[in-house]
């Protein structure tokens, strides 16, 4: 299974936010939701063998994790409004307050409290690969194509102590090429090569 | 420049959408706009040596055509409400009735009658490349980064005739990978193998 983890800084882990204008009132969830449609969709339908992680850190329930599984999630649409309201729904859930990890609250959608430690304790024992600049070109990274935790920052990047933290896990460092891209289109050429190497 | 051309066959080439139901409304200009970001934006601003021309093909105006030039464009935002509200009010004028060829209708933002013919007319001489699935890899092809003009198909890919005419003049079928994938993703790649070229 390939799995995207996106950190979201200050992304809303409620779903406290206004459909019409997402990038004002969510801090900035539109991010996580355009990668969504990157990891998970291609012309054909879903991919079935991606699962993506958002961890919402912003906001007064913060940290939250919504886990998307491609093998089970049902209305997974490729434009921004109908996801919005999908995970609008989803965070307006209280499941997970009596459950410990993930509860699963829409068919193939999971919440969870917790931040990316509850990711990286699920995805214990997986190699994980960091995407930020100047490190070392993905084309050249030698890795399990079925196994592979790819984790972003949004628009905000890491914080220095994430970043030590996946450092210390093993975490190797990578990069999709010379120019900072938009996460969603690192996720993008990430499936790209993913999908060259199968 | 780098200039993307995408054709959108059922895309509104009138403002009389809804940006509550864009997909349903607009004849998926969803799509195309999608393909706007991916194309002009990255994490630090706009390319400035970047052009897009989306084709619209649907409605009673069809066809007409927008051309988004990144050298100048302003308010260009990465989420779909505020990139359709753009596109609404420059579909909603009628500056190119009264005018051959393109006419700016906001800063960077440019209007015209006419569908492909309109666009192969100003981009004349340079190399073409069609996008599609089972082509030769955009790895393994040689082009100028610098003077390139990339056509894709959106959600319905290329009719007969259109492919034919590309054809004819000159226009090389290239591929991004192994997977049909989404036109912005599509889009997302092309600009990464240019970006590693330069």
């Amino acid at each position: 299974v390939r799995r995207f983890v996106v950190l979201g800084r200050s992304a809303l882990a409620s779903g406290e936010f206004s459909l019409d204008d997402l990038p004002g009132t969510s801090g900035r969830l539109d991010v996580l939701l355009r990668c969504v449609r990157a990891a998970l969709l291609h012309s054909h339908g879903i991919r079935h063998d991606t699962v993506i992680y958002l961890v919402l850190e912003g906001g007064h329930r913060a940290p939250r994790t919504v886990r998307v599984d491609g093998a089970s999630a049902k209305f997974v649409r490729p434009d921004e409004r109908p996801l919005a309201t999908l995970l609008k729904k989803v965070l307006s859930s209280d499941a997970d307050e009596s459950h410990a990890g993930f509860v699963d609250v829409r068919p193939g959608i999971a919440l969870a409290k917790g931040g990316l430690e509850i990711v990286l304790e699920e995805t214990r024992g997986s190699p994980k690969y960091v995407l930020e600049e100047n490190a070392q070109d993905i084309r050249g990274v030698e890795f399990d194509s079925h196994d592979g935790v790819f984790v972003l920052g949004d628009h905000l990047g890491f914080d220095e102590r994430t970043r030590a933290q996946l450092v210390s896990l093993g975490a190797k460092a990578i990069s999709v090429g010379p120019l900072s891209l938009h996460t969603d289109d690192v996720v993008a050429i990430v499936q790209n090569e993913l999908d060259r190497r199968e």
